[in-house]
């Protein structure tokens, strides 16, 4: 068979196993936001049935004879062409998948659920002893992953739980992004808490009935761009994004009456991730990288600037404060633009992750990211992490933890054996403020757009420039090729820094 | 390999296939009440998938190997054992899947596609010339699948087809209960349209808030004994029910804000269906006939017990119209119990089924259940359907269409190819009506308890002699079982005269 003729069929293939993946996608989001409780079981069944017919069709030998067919022949020789990038792609998941003995698979599938029922009674109690016992034989679960898995370009385990959320990254990359931009941060942050200035933060824990704030969330997603027709909006108690397939992206929320930030900011920053989902081009590509995210962390870039660099923008509150006050009269009767602006940007370190803010929320990253690196090697006992998390909270933003509930516990990550998914959060951040530095030079003055509430010249330069390449180049190709740099925290401190000194005036 | 261990595989093998199907109902179901348009043709693609996967493993010959290995073993001996009832009904569903060729089933479902699209348009510029070749077709394959199916028993092709969605029922069997029954019921008709009388319909037809309706609705729905902890409510162009699993079993309905019948009755109606996917023992059974329902018809008589002998009837009223009243104080100021409850009960002939009420329902089935033996016998010719509709709609409601759109064109289900369904409908209200007899014996006074809205004895009843046995009794046997008596109009005929009496004092 010439190698055309099997790239065919490795297409094929793989465009049948997409259809699986995208039922295993809503079977998993209808059990997120819709199952009735007693249907959790079955569910269940459902679920692995699927993840059992899709393990065995992708770790066919079937998928590797095909590759092999193809790659090192001509049909790849480019390797920005389409059908280079998803070979090289097939080609890394499926090692990845073949390499995972199946007992190992079961054992770290099995060690998830019990690590997250421990976790969650741990949590509840604030006991870290609970948790202790399974975070130690995830640790060396994740350990024997690495060696499975392997690592010989970087000579470093965390490397090849890392590449699992975003392929291609090393630690040391990381490491050095976040070097400079960890003390940074810390003097910005230093410099807000002595400049005796403090955010009117009353006003968003006012009245705020959630059928107004779902009003308000849909609209400002549809003026962002989010395809209504393509996609829905729903509630669950973990909101998230899932893109089902094509013409099918779905986003969830939760709306708490007495804060405005968790349901609006959150609606936006899933508005980020669905945007990309709906700008990918999946109709051709189901079930090819090239019809895929490029990583994690290009993931959450996309939610990020929308939720932060657009949403919480002077600009965008200049077109959208007018519409939240006349849909919020008595509740903003005497709140100004400027004070509801600096309320929904408060920097104040504070001990939960998901509740920080644009600028301490690195540093909640960075803890983790060097806590579970040291687990790893071994220089931080697993019964020594509260010890670690809560000096590193101390050194960093100055709070330390009263309990490990709203310290060590607070994340579900490690429980369920994510280590190395944390630093995609902060890469996020770094990603987008870049992306958005040069997409601002590109479209001039994206603030006067913002203040008119037009946010097509944006998504348009994203969408050229980012959603339609798929899983084309790497992160750090495509940051090199987007901005004509590789990733620094540059402009996101820039970013940061501009938004201290306007309102803090430090 | 003994009969015990075959039967053991064979239930292993159902199992993970009715995992298959599960996974296509909540597919269809999130088709129908959620996915954004433009999912609409990855959606047929994910299904075509599973459907494609279902037919392979349910056609598999080591199906019929290892029902070989059980039958005229000891292990089927009682025909009423699980083992004898899950086999029989495997080895007619095996039979029928497999005698139908592939080609044939392909060419079923594109013409299906087509057919629907040509009656939709047909419909809607009330042209019947528009569907005619369409509907030639689809009748011309809808023999072809009688040869190969076969109904030698009976020598009716017609049977044939019925089987499908009323298994073990015969034409000549429903034909027997129907005659005596149409006369019966024209006559009924006739005597209420020459009372005088009229039901005050303009008072369902006020403001009716959404809101209200469906807090009405639900209420109902959990008083009847529907687990919301096991199922859902949501909305739907075309209301149904669909039990996706065990602990899964969704409704879906549809607000008319200007009449109260549509979502209220129709809500009722799909909790009957509700409570009979949810009183299956499907969680011990998921893929065996044992934890399916007997038909289309059985599964209709739970829903229109609930629907009419239940919500239709005075003693729920003078419970829930109190409720019904507070909760819509301005709607229903002037009203009284006995001026809605006219309302809800008025028998007046219509044009379209759908619409109709519990009495006159039956004879829009009854023509329509003759028109497609007649077409498939070719005594009418498929361009005449509108002239045989026509007459027979004169003859037996006293009403003639004005045109194609509320005559022969209204339903669905010919241009699909769903020919003998339509029968099962008033099968579900004559079944209905005999069983409720019987649990009025065994329970003494039903209507005292409906008053005081406890219907829990009710549902206990209906649990016990229908819903727990799944498919261990064909729907003749089952009816014989529990009422000692084969089906007849007998009961409903008498349900019918009395309310018309009540009523309309005839």
């Amino acid at each position: 068979m010439n190698p055309t003729e099997s790239y065919g069929r490795l297409v094929t293939t793989l465009k049948e196993i997409g259809l699986l993946e995208s039922i295993s996608y809503l079977l998993g989001w209808d059990e997120q936001a819709l199952l009735p409780t007693k249907g959790t079981e079955h569910r269940a069944n459902m679920l692995s049935l699927v993840a059992r017919m899709h393990h065995e069709q992708f770790t066919s030998p079937r998928i590797d004879e095909m590759l092999r067919e193809v790659e090192g022949t001509d049909l790849v020789k480019d390797p920005e062409s389409d059908a280079a990038a998803n070979v090289r792609e097939v080609r890394r998941a499926y090692d990845r998948a073949t390499k995972l003995p199946a007992s190992l698979v079961e054992e770290m599938a099995k060690t998830a659920v019990l690590g997250q029922k421990a976790w969650a009674e741990a949590r509840s109690k604030s006991q870290f002893n609970i948790f202790e016992p399974y975070l130690a034989k995830t640790l060396g679960l994740k350990r024997k992953e690495a060696e499975c898995v392997g690592y010989a370009a970087t000579g470093n385990p965390y490397d090849a739980l890392l590449d699992t959320y975003e392929p291609h990254e090393t630690s040391s990359n990381i490491q050095r992004v976040f070097n400079s931009f960890r003390q940074q941060l810390v003097e910005l942050i230093g410099r807000v808490q002595s400049s005796g200035k403090k955010a009117p933060t009353e006003i968003v824990e006012r009245n705020y009935p959630a059928k107004v704030q779902e009003k308000l969330a849909r609209d400002a997603a549809s003026a962002f761009g989010f395809d209504f027709q393509a996609g829905r909006l729903d509630t669950s108690v973990h909101p998230f994004c899932q893109g089902v397939g094509p013409g099918d992206t779905r986003m969830t929320t939760r709306y708490n009456e007495r804060h405005f930030n968790d349901a609006f900011f959150g609606v936006l920053h899933e508005t980020g991730h669905g945007l990309y989902e709906q700008g990918l081009p999946k109709a051709d590509n189901v079930g090819l990288p090239l019809g895929e995210s490029i990583s994690l962390g290009i993931h959450e870039s996309q939610s990020r600037m929308w939720e932060n660099l657009v949403g919480r923008s002077r600009s965008f509150w200049k077109w959208y404060y007018p519409k939240t006050k006349s849909a919020l009269p008595d509740t903003l009767k005497d709140v100004s633009e400027e004070q509801f602006y600096f309320a929904v940007n408060a920097i104040e370190p504070s001990l939960i992750r998901v509740e920080a803010d644009e600028a301490t929320y690195n540093l909640h990253i960075m803890l983790r990211f060097e806590i579970e690196q040291a687990m790893l090697r071994d220089e931080v006992k697993v019964r020594d992490v509260p010890a670690a998390w809560n000096e590193r909270m101390k050194q960093y933003l100055g709070v330390v933890p009263p309990d490990d509930r709203r310290g060590c516990l607070q994340d579900i990550h490690w429980s369920g054996g994510s280590f190395g998914y944390f630093a995609t959060y902060s890469l996020g951040n770094l990603y987008a403020a870049q992306f958005f530095e040069k997409a601002r030079q590109d479209l001039g003055d994206l603030d006067a757009m913002f203040a008119r509430g037009e946010f097509a010249p944006l998504l348009d330069w994203l969408r050229k420039n980012i959603h339609r390449h798929g899983k084309r180049y790497t992160a750090a190709q495509l940051v090199k090729k987007v901005t004509g740099k590789e990733l620094t925290a540059d402009a996101l401190m820039r970013h940061l820094s501009k938004k201290a000194q306007e309102l803090y005036g430090v």
